[in-house]
């Protein structure tokens, strides 16, 4: 097994690579531009390890690395238009850069070239590539439609929440390791149980997402810290105060999102201490837990030494443990 | 063999089985929207045709011929952003009816949509629709570059516009035959030949397309006739003139595609005359004839009987006869 730098360096190395500015460069260029902003390069990393961790060569998985990379940056040049979105990883935004049209036509040829990469897989392989990748980038779009739905709508409930950032986030941690195993040949099984836990992990991640955004340290968060209460987002945070906080505070704070301050410290401050007096910050934080020893508890069920089963575990602690 | 009408009325029985509205609403509404909004259906036709050309019931080729029809579809709902069209089919178009993000979005779900009806299909047939498929609607992203390029440069070249059209229209069109080829089983050279028939006759469309919009009779083109000299647009007639009309001639078109009157009925007037008087109309029509030939050409080739390739021949003039 290979730590998780050295496949990050092999993936950015492979990414480069393939990078090829082709014509019209007006296409080609924007799509080199958003692969190469960096990030954390999650997605294919997991792909690779897991592969790896199913005793193939990571080599042969990277082009299905590439492909989920691909697709997840095709999804943000879109969703930053849906968003209006100028920044993403502190440079502009595609059509911020560009224009709107050309972050459309960019983005679509995103998304094909993915399912392009896939052509590098043989027979059974690339049905099941190609089959998975399907399924889940319509579940990213179904996920995608959810969240705009939410946000003129006051009747979420919290398993359509759950939905929300399962299909928008979670799904492509799962697919993304279930790729792995798919070229590594193992098992439906262990597919679909690597699936499981990348899915699991990538739902606590994704509420502790919305925990952080409140409670996260300012030094070590990246984002804002409030960020999500200034813009009144519905998160998993505000959905478990309405239900557990007492009538008075659940109209302060349908109250609180409902305005735009110009000076938003005392409405980041009230916020956070209904999210904390309505027992809603111990519930997340609870669930995050329960999220994630669902993930860890599939681990269990894996044919592979308790050596890999401890570097899935860390991994997913190592992600888990940003709180601070 | 089965009439036009046949595979166009199986077609839309089966597309109107398929489009069920799922949740969330809001995604696929406005799919089910563009899909129902009619049009000839020219290319799932062209692929249901195909395969009972090759032998094959053409029902077996029902789920290719939509997944090409949600493409084409797919393309038209981007494409309609891009172009701040209005109208399609006579009705307001996705993004004017919903707005530009769900025009967006749910353009993103039909391209996946597409390449999941592929999953009907076993083995090799299922790898090389998708890989077909695949190549297809990059080379479309690609042509519609090329136009949205075009648009600002004054220096294409009449290579360049050929392979614009042939990108953008031509390729669909014989990839949508391809694919019948390819579920009926057919031998790789007949794929690649029935492919060229398609791909010549749709580049002969798109540029008997560019001449009606000029020379059609306003009674039956169904588009208004001039509409691209409004528009300034450098169509085949444009960049022929621009090669064979004298000095003068090249100034005053150069100026009239400058210029937006009011009233365009005397732009119109002139625009015509010179496309007539450089001799670009009749190297036009020749062009036409030629890409014409090529596709009746390839027929001669194909291991089917002389009374389909007559059929065959029979549509593609059916097709280029609506010149009056």
């Amino acid at each position: 097994m290979q730590s998780i730098g050295v496949y990050r360096k092999e993936f950015i190395a492979y990414l480069e690579d393939k990078s090829k500015i082709k014509e019209p460069i007006n296409l080609y260029q924007p799509i080199t531009y958003i692969l190469g902003l960096g990030g954390k390069r999650l997605r294919p990393v997991l792909t690779l390890m897991t592969a790896e961790i199913f005793g193939t060569d990571y080599k042969k998985a990277l082009d299905a690395a590439l492909a989920v990379e691909v697709f997840h940056n095709f999804s943000l040049v879109h969703d930053d238009i849906m968003d209006d979105a100028p920044l993403r990883r502190g440079k502009a935004t595609v059509h911020e850069k560009w224009d709107i049209n050309t972050g459309i036509l960019s983005g679509d040829a995103m998304l094909i070239n993915a399912y392009q990469l896939f052509e590098n897989y043989e027979g059974e392989v690339f049905r099941s590539l190609a089959k998975l990748f399907s399924k889940t980038a319509i579940e990213v779009c179904e996920g995608q439609q959810y969240d705009v739905d939410f946000e003129t709508r006051d009747d979420v409930t919290i398993p359509e929440y759950l939905k929300m950032i399962e299909y928008k986030t979670a799904v492509l941690v799962g697919a993304a390791m279930k790729m792995g195993a798919i070229v590594a040949n193992v098992s439906e099984e262990s597919q679909n149980d690597i699936y499981e836990f990348g899915r699991n992990l990538g739902i606590a991640f994704q509420l502790q997402d919305d925990y952080l955004d409140a409670f996260g340290d300012p030094e070590t968060f990246g984002k804002q810290v409030g960020g999500d209460i200034i813009e009144n987002k519905k998160t998993f945070l505000f959905l478990k105060s309405l239900q557990y906080a007492n009538e008075n505070e659940v109209k302060e704070l349908e109250h609180l999102f409902s305005i735009q301050p110009e000076d938003f410290t005392e409405k980041i401050k009230t916020a956070k201490s209904i999210f904390i007096e309505s027992g809603a910050a111990q519930r997340t934080k609870e669930e995050i837990e329960l999220y994630t020893n669902k993930a860890f508890e599939v681990l269990k069920k894996l044919p592979i030494s308790e050596e890999k089963k401890m570097l899935l575990q860390k991994f997913g602690e190592g992600l888990m443990q940003r709180e601070v």
